[in-house]
């Protein structure tokens, strides 16, 4: 649709303008309705660059837009998207050791902050623990059915367990 | 180019095998050629939902192959991109004092994380003090002239200063 100011674009302020008269793209319209219509979001992914592939990024992007997911100050607790749930599950490229406190790597859940915090939380959405299957090219092929296994047993009970606390001590204790 | 192992799809190992025959699609090429010849590698951006744009994400994925960017046991310290420098300037939505230790957005160097140590420090990138501009779109138009100004004035002694110490510590002290 036409922009609201064209002198000076704002591309937020452009995005939930054209949320709002319902002239976003439409698979952005698609997008936002399954959102809409989840209780739990999962994202699958294979963890690259210490966060998502770009495709996903995109998606948060493109989707998430303020008027939909958030509208400040309905943003952390009284985000838009409160009452629902996220998960991410992801494979890595190194071992659990290489991604401990310590290790090369560092501890895992400091990569999970911008993620888990500066996406989901930021637009009121309540986070499970992460599901990370470990260097599953590197493993054998025991371990792997292994994973999957443990995945659809974890599926089962999903609906049973606490949201983390997503605030800084869980990330950087 | 063909595939190494068409049975067994591996982006890493075929985008690696690829880089090593030449046969990397040319946009990427060119890309490698301008990062092989650089001393100092700038990225601005404006901070997209605590990291980068996906499709400067995307440039990370594509062009930071293994073979050219890293290769283990090449990373870190000693991976293949080490005597260059990085420095990422970014704009923020947020004013300062959200992005402070203990406030609403956290630190704004936990974000930092996976950008400087997970991608750069990977690669042997060693990493200069970011540049933030914070919140340009609330500022004054004289705050945000005095904003670039700093910037020019920064970049005409950049060449003195001394990469941060890319380790937990800078981030989560």
């Amino acid at each position: 649709g036409c922009l609201i100011n064209s002198e000076e674009f704002n591309y937020g302020m452009e995005t939930r303008e054209a949320y709002k008269r319902g002239d976003l793209s439409s698979d952005l319209v698609e997008e936002q309705k399954k959102v809409q219509e989840a209780d739990l979001l999962i994202f699958q992914f294979p963890l690259y660059w210490f966060s998502m592939p770009a495709i996903m990024k995109g998606w948060m992007d493109r989707v998430l837009v303020q008027g939909f997911a958030h509208e400040f100050p309905n943003c952390y607790d009284s985000g838009l998207l409160k009452n629902k749930l996220a998960l991410f599950s992801f494979t890595t490229g190194g071992s659990k050791e290489m991604y401990e406190k310590g290790a090369i790597n560092g501890d895992i859940r400091h990569l999970l902050w911008p993620m888990q915090h500066g996406i989901m939380h930021f637009c009121g959405v309540r986070v499970l623990e992460p599901h990370i299957c470990f260097a599953p090219e590197y493993v054998s092929e025991e371990k792997r059915k292994g994973m999957l296994i443990a995945w659809a047993q974890r599926l089962k009970t999903l609906w049973n367990e606490e949201p983390i606390n997503c605030s800084p001590e869980w990330y950087f204790k």
